[in-house]
């Protein structure tokens, strides 16, 4: 069956400031020592399961530009550019009734733009059990992640031990929660029955928009709508778009369909991944040096350990720091306490309040 | 009688890294909220006192530049460029003998370019008595703070509380005493017989010539040579000065003459004083905002309190820091826990030893 890839690359992460901007949010910087961006990292770990011309992205018009300057080998009519963010099922349905006028039917992948994998070969070998258990089961597939600790910032899948797949270690899905408090998280942890929802599905197309149908019935004749205009002149196409669009009320898909549907597949994936929330992520995922500080950039230090470094065009000095985020770059510094990385959006806030559009 | 004033302008201070640098040490920087740099700063405040002419400067002949630049109404003759740095007594000798020169005799004051004084209008009163001392009693006049704190960091003047001047508040020295140990530093406050070394000094130029000739007898014939060639024409005259000066032992003017004189008189002096010892001492004299913050520049600030911050051309962001430095320059940054602010060196170290020489 032919494997297509939705990227889903919309978002305005604000937790990475003052490196990620609203011009250039989170995927499509290098956070990590990889040389290349989240997005283009996100592309090339598909790139043996999807030929460039069968991958769309999902995105803000605002990062057209960017999407074509990261990725040049992703054809121009495959970017789709939402005229608003509406959450997650809206996106995925406008994608799956382009994929349906291009291939009839297909498998399609659905993947955030903005996550890490640190083993792409045992991602590929999940993808693909994937593939296989949603053009066998005709089910909605989603990957989980075995939780590492009862974390608050994940949605959890609860799945039923007892309902595995015949050839694959998939389990069907018993519900999907919002992320618990942390008494119900350790609960979760302790029980065996939860994954981390990671925001990564494999359904067929028809599957999917069957889903749609029984689940968001009002959205289809908004989809038929946007995709009956599609092959028409682009100023027309874009027209009813914009007038269309908006009308598809904004829910994910996690709690718009999954969590409704009778037909869910897990697959506990485990390849090194991490969603990347916050700077604190990066000093996960970076090695440390000997003093436990993950640098990059010019930096010099005395007595500083366990701090994150990403240093810009100018020598930085640390000295006897415990714990620190320093971000430079050109017009924005950032010097927070690692305890205090939730609180980064307050500099966005406040930098709102007064104007200074230019740094956000 | 005439009146002169020595300013000693000779420092590379690097506990201001990365604002002081090897070519602009701090008695060239605005550290404070003030908009005149520290050396303006001491020319500014003893001007009801001295003109311009009267004013020289001693300092070391890469800073000529700077000091011509910033003190464009002190004659470029009264510019003293040491051949190389050799503590106080060399150059406090050099400046009496070329006062002597122009004036036969005068009220000679010796001060720091590199100290701050919250109130001038104390500083002169105390000053006008300090001369008024030297000029009645010939003797060696030295002002000493009254410490607020068993501080570490200074010298200490022992005086008897028994030997005060007949119409001034000033008192004989008994002994000069090396930073002390805590302990030590403790004893010199509880006895109320100490003060703080403050660094300036008021004597008649015959008197410390007087007594350089008694306690540092081989200082003579070296200054007399550099003196006697001084009116000769310039390239002469500075390559005997280069032959020189070098002879002269390098030795502070406390230790190698004060100590050792009999004639000394102090006078308790509080006029707002600070020697500027490092980055703490910005947070000390500076008024701080709400928030307990001492920042100069564009800085957002997200619950953080006790920092001292110095921007520079960007949006600086605190977010959940306590008791931090950051110092932002063109080309180095320095983000420092308060408590490490003694480690500064060892970043100056480290650059001196990968040769960074473009960061000194």
């Amino acid at each position: 069956m032919k494997v297509a890839a939705l990227i889903m690359a919309g978002g305005r992460g604000e937790r990475f400031w003052p490196k990620s901007r609203k011009s250039t949010p989170k995927q499509f910087l290098t956070l990590t020592h990889s040389d290349r961006t989240m997005i283009q990292s996100t592309v090339d770990r598909i790139r043996p399961l999807v030929a460039p011309e069968d991958i769309f992205i999902a995105t803000n018009k605002d990062y057209r530009d960017l999407v074509r300057a990261q990725l040049p080998e992703i054809p121009e009519e495959n970017i789709l550019c939402e005229p608003m963010a509406r959450n997650t099922a809206p996106c995925i349905g406008w994608g799956a009734v382009t994929m349906r006028r291009k291939y009839g039917d297909a498998l399609m992948m659905v993947l955030p733009s903005d996550h890490i994998v640190l083993q792409p070969q045992l991602y590929l070998s999940v993808m693909r059990s994937a593939m296989a258990v949603a053009e066998e089961t005709d089910a909605l597939v989603t990957l989980g992640i075995p939780p590492a600790s009862p974390d608050t910032g994940y949605g959890y899948i609860q799945f039923d031990t007892a309902a595995q797949t015949a050839h694959y270690n998939a389990f069907r899905v018993k519900r999907f929660v919002e992320k618990p408090d942390l008494e119900t998280a350790r609960q979760y942890l302790a029980s065996g029955e939860y994954l981390w929802n990671s925001g990564m599905f494999v359904w067929k197309v028809s599957a999917i928009l069957r889903e749609i149908r029984s689940h968001l019935p009002d959205y289809e004749p908004v989809l038929e709508a946007i995709n009956g205009a599609a092959d028409r002149p682009e100023a027309e196409a874009r027209a009813v778009l914009e007038a269309e669009f908006p009308k598809l009320r904004p829910i994910s898909v996690d709690y718009g369909i999954l969590e409704h549907s009778a037909n869910v597949y897990v697959l506990p994936a485990s390849f090194g991944w991490d969603d990347v929330g916050s700077w604190l992520a990066v000093g996960r995922i970076s090695p440390a040096n000997d003093m436990g500080n993950v640098i990059r950039g010019d930096v010099v230090t005395v007595n500083s350990t366990r701090c994150i470094v990403q240093g810009g065009d100018k020598t930085i000095a640390m000295v006897g720091l415990e714990d620190t985020i320093i971000v430079d770059t050109k017009d924005a510094l950032l010097v927070c306490a690692k305890d205090s990385a939730g609180e980064i959006r307050k500099v966005l806030e406040i930098l709102r309040a007064v104007n200074r559009t230019e740094l956000l």
